[in-house]
């Protein structure tokens, strides 16, 4: 038996997780337990514990159980940690603190047996311009945002406890996750996946940038692909870097609206109105664009090959779902 | 007048530090504050404090004189944080946590105006390798030290906290601080020094590493000179990327070991003692060796030219003082 613990469970992508663990072999005898603030009413069928992960009490709790795979998915999105400075450092940075912190005291508890596979999302917004064409896996992390500052902070804890054996820790700097099934949500990044989904949902979509923006993008079932991958990986491969850039495609909105029109046709483009949104345009505009992401893919890590392929995800694994 | 706080200000950077702002013009009307855990009897005059920097209480206490300068240099040196697992998180991260908070609270309190220069001391520890054979500005710092993911957690913070505007700060990564005066200490980089300082002294120093190891060092002067130009320098240059790698000499243990034989002659020399170390050899091979560090070179950051001049200054400084 496995006993898997995921924060953020209620979350899209925790979502997506749960359902790969419930809906396939990976982990056999699989013993899942969400956790989160909420959950949606149709979501997966697992263990449910609602709390919030910013008391320190909270990982203490939910770590007595000995949980064997921890994926840790919880966070204030980059929209609100900007807006909201003391929660965002409280939520991506401290819980993180009072998660290791625990595990460790766990840890020296079982003399030493007990040392999880921690899977932390961490985020391309560790990455702070100016960049390079593609960013490689050598480059700096110079944070533009709060949020990517406590990613980036938190990759540092984690990887610092596992070093130290109290337990076995990587952080995946995920790309954007694109198409987001459901409503918008406060990231700054929402209206990569809105002006895709809601036009395909007969939806007007706004679009609050300019077109030649590019970006780097992988679909939900990308994403929990690279998650029960990363539980599963040789962490000794990883020679002491436990922060990886994951593959994705790098298009821009223009190629992303083209890959809708190839799939919905030109009523569907039409749905998409554009309107500037300064706050929007200054934060996309620091983010990254391209990666040449080896490390992750000389480890197996996988994502789709186009954006036209992102969206066939979406159609078989949300909107016909 | 300009109201100066050294956190740190007891240890050998700190004096070097006070003695610098107390003996020049630098700072007119210099209002000077030290803050350690304790001080030399024999050290610089000025208003001095106790306390225990990982206590919440006392950032907010130091900072309620609304300091306009802050030198952070309080910290746990690598070896024992690398030892003392808690209690360099504790000092090492959380204390600067503490200080931020208190100077945004400061800050919030003054309706905004309050926004002081913060100058902290990370340090080379925040990269681990493998590394190209010289590190340039845009490399990735991936720790392999407790010590070294502390002060680059400490760097993210700061860099947001300067960011939203709350305080003007930057991190200086020093190179390694040679020849330090006094005893050795608990970093396992001390033998750098050692093996000038006592030979210097007419007393028998131990060689840890073999003589092919190459590091990169700067003296405790132009360690002071890099602080003071830190706390002047126009921060709009530095275009959000807030910590800098300094200037610094890149040599090996057997070059250093010429240079004493040309400042001291052979005697000198016959006092190390080679006994390797098996625990400081491992910490010191994960240490960078070399770096291009254009940026702060362009900002004019300097640090002296070769390992003799570093030599003379400690004869200057120290030896002759």
């Amino acid at each position: 038996m496995t006993k898997i613990l995921i924060l953020g469970g209620g979350g899209m992508v925790g979502q997506k997780l749960a359902h790969r663990i419930t809906t396939t072999n990976i982990f056999p005898d699989a013993d899942l337990t969400l956790f989160d603030r909420a959950f949606p009413s149709d979501g997966v069928q697992a263990k449910s514990v609602i709390g919030n992960i910013a008391n320190p009490a909270t990982a203490q709790g939910l770590i007595a159980a000995r949980p064997d795979v921890i994926f840790h998915l919880a966070a204030i999105v980059s929209g609100q940690a900007e807006a909201e400075f003391d929660l965002g450092w409280d939520v991506n940075m401290m819980a993180m603190w009072h998660l290791l912190t625990a595990l460790k005291d766990e840890h020296d508890a079982s003399s030493g047996t007990y040392r999880p596979r921690v899977v932390f999302t961490s985020s391309i917004a560790v990455y702070g311009g100016p960049y390079p064409d593609k960013i490689d896996d050598t480059f700096l992390s110079a944070p533009q945002t709060s949020y990517g500052a406590q990613k980036a902070a938190c990759e540092l804890m984690l990887s610092d406890f596992s070093r130290k054996g109290f337990i076995d820790g990587l952080s995946l700097r995920l790309p954007t996750i694109c198409v987001r099934p459901g409503k918008a949500n406060a990231a700054a990044s929402s209206f990569f996946s809105g002006i895709i989904r809601e036009p395909l949902n007969g939806v007007e979509a706004i679009l609050p940038v300019a077109d030649t923006v590019r970006h780097w993008h992988a679909s939900p079932r990308a994403a929990a692909t690279f998650l029960t991958h990363a539980a599963m990986l040789d962490t000794d491969l990883l020679q002491g870097r436990r922060a990886l850039n994951l593959p994705g495609i790098s298009c821009t909105v223009g190629e992303q609206i083209e890959a809708l029109r190839s799939a919905a046709g030109q009523k569907a483009v039409d749905l998409i109105k554009h309107q500037p949104d300064e706050v929007i345009m200054k934060i996309v505009d620091g983010w990254p664009r391209d990666f040449a992401p080896e490390r992750a893919i000389a480890l197996g890590f996988q994502a789709e090959s186009s954006f036209d392929e992102i969206i066939r995800v979406y159609i078989e694994d949300d909107l016909n779902a």
